[in-house]
């Protein structure tokens, strides 16, 4: 059975880049994986994907042909990729590969806010479908970023009924302090509440304690995983989340 | 002091033609209001901004100078924006209105979920700002479409520390059935709720009713205000809640 992962985030929180890196880690390792990429808007790539939605869908022609400018193409664009999940699931069957990481349009809200998105991760990822969603290190660095992201992939999460793992990109980018407070928010909520608390305007304390208690009630707080690109670091972590995920902790091909 | 007015949500949600409806009922009925334009990227408005950032910050031009796509080009363009306030600023304060509407990015995480935003809507909202978070009826219509919008509108919230209206979009759009059962989950949570169990998959039931203690904590529990910019329906109620936000319920301008 293929293990299928579909990577989503906000514009910018280093999709194609997690993408990228983590087929390089995956093939070094021997996992045969193939890379779809779902994003008819996709300038260029850092990884050439196996298989491309723009083969079929491409922004330009939907600019041109609908006379829509890049805003409204986009999204007509995403809801017109919904009508190839037939060819696009024949393609990745061809590859008879273990695992399939789809790199999904560059708006989130794209993706998984279009009520075209449920049929897509339905129909491609069957039952065997999980979501990574990237946390993005300018916006997870403060407190209340931290908390917006976990609400987001929460409500994200709650669109699909899948499982999902949250992972921290781009952490080369972060000093220090900045990775250590982020760690720190993640494996201690104390410390998340305490932080929140301190940074938030006074008449809304009370309001984020309701929050926060709301947060811990839809158990959204999982450690985050962090990853960097450039350092090729992290990955073996998110295949192991795989593995519990899909196998129940047990590697899946009993390598 | 003036009253400003976010239009923010998901892309298509139909953020510029409420704005464009606001602005009419509101002219029609001699409330002196400015329509700002937040959206480097909107293709073809309809409305005539007084301001229009696209003056100052123009997609294409991000695309040929930065040598970007679409896609990056968007993310730039909205961090850009915020170079540009003070300027906006002056623009809106040589109106003398005493209503500024700003009609922001086509896709609402590039408004909501970039760094600069907060710094945009401090700026230029200072102590008298609100949102209105746009439910786009498409997704309103199914029971998870309508929570995971409810958690969306709630995480914007968040994300800026402002009062708040939600609002349904296109009402015309729907039929008789689909809009008394949105009318009836924005009214009465129990409905809602027996909605949402019955249309989860079996496994997330239990997860779903703690979700729904959480969005009962945080208080994300309004009334949606239908609003159809065709018929020009519901503006009256919108100007009500920013007189309820703003004036403690009075009329800002006691007529």
């Amino acid at each position: 059975m293929i293990s299928n992962l579909f990577v989503v985030g906000p514009a910018g929180s280093g999709k194609s880049t997690f993408t990228a890196a983590f087929r390089e880690w995956m093939l070094k390792n021997e996992y045969d994986t193939v890379v779809v990429n779902l994003d008819p808007g996709a300038d260029s790539l850092p990884y050439a994907p196996d298989i491309d939605v723009r083969d079929l869908v491409s922004l330009e022609d939907v600019m041109s042909e609908y006379g829509l400018g890049p805003n409204g193409a986009q999204i007509v664009a995403a809801d017109l990729v919904a009508n190839y999940v037939e060819e696009l699931k024949r393609e990745v069957e061809s590859y008879e590969s273990d695992y399939v990481i789809y790199d999904t349009a560059g708006q989130l809200e794209l993706f998984a806010f279009r009520a075209a998105s449920n049929f897509l991760v339905d129909y491609l990822g069957e039952e065997r479908a999980m979501l990574a969603f990237m946390f993005d290190p300018a916006l997870a660095k403060t407190p209340s970023g931290f908390v917006s992201l976990l609400l987001l992939s929460a409500t994200v999460h709650f669109r699909f009924y899948r499982p999902y793992i949250n992972v921290l990109s781009k952490v080369d980018l972060l000093d220090d302090e900045a990775l250590e407070n982020i760690a720190s928010w993640s494996e201690n909520w104390d410390k998340l509440y305490g932080a929140l608390i301190e940074d938030s305007p006074g008449m809304y304390r009370e309001l984020n304690v309701e929050l926060f208690k709301a947060l811990e009630s839809m158990d959204v707080f999982k450690k985050l995983i962090p990853t960097s690109a450039r350092m090729l670091y992290g990955y073996e972590d998110i295949y192991t989340a795989m593995q519990m995920v899909f196998g129940g902790g047990e590697d899946l091909e009993k390598r």
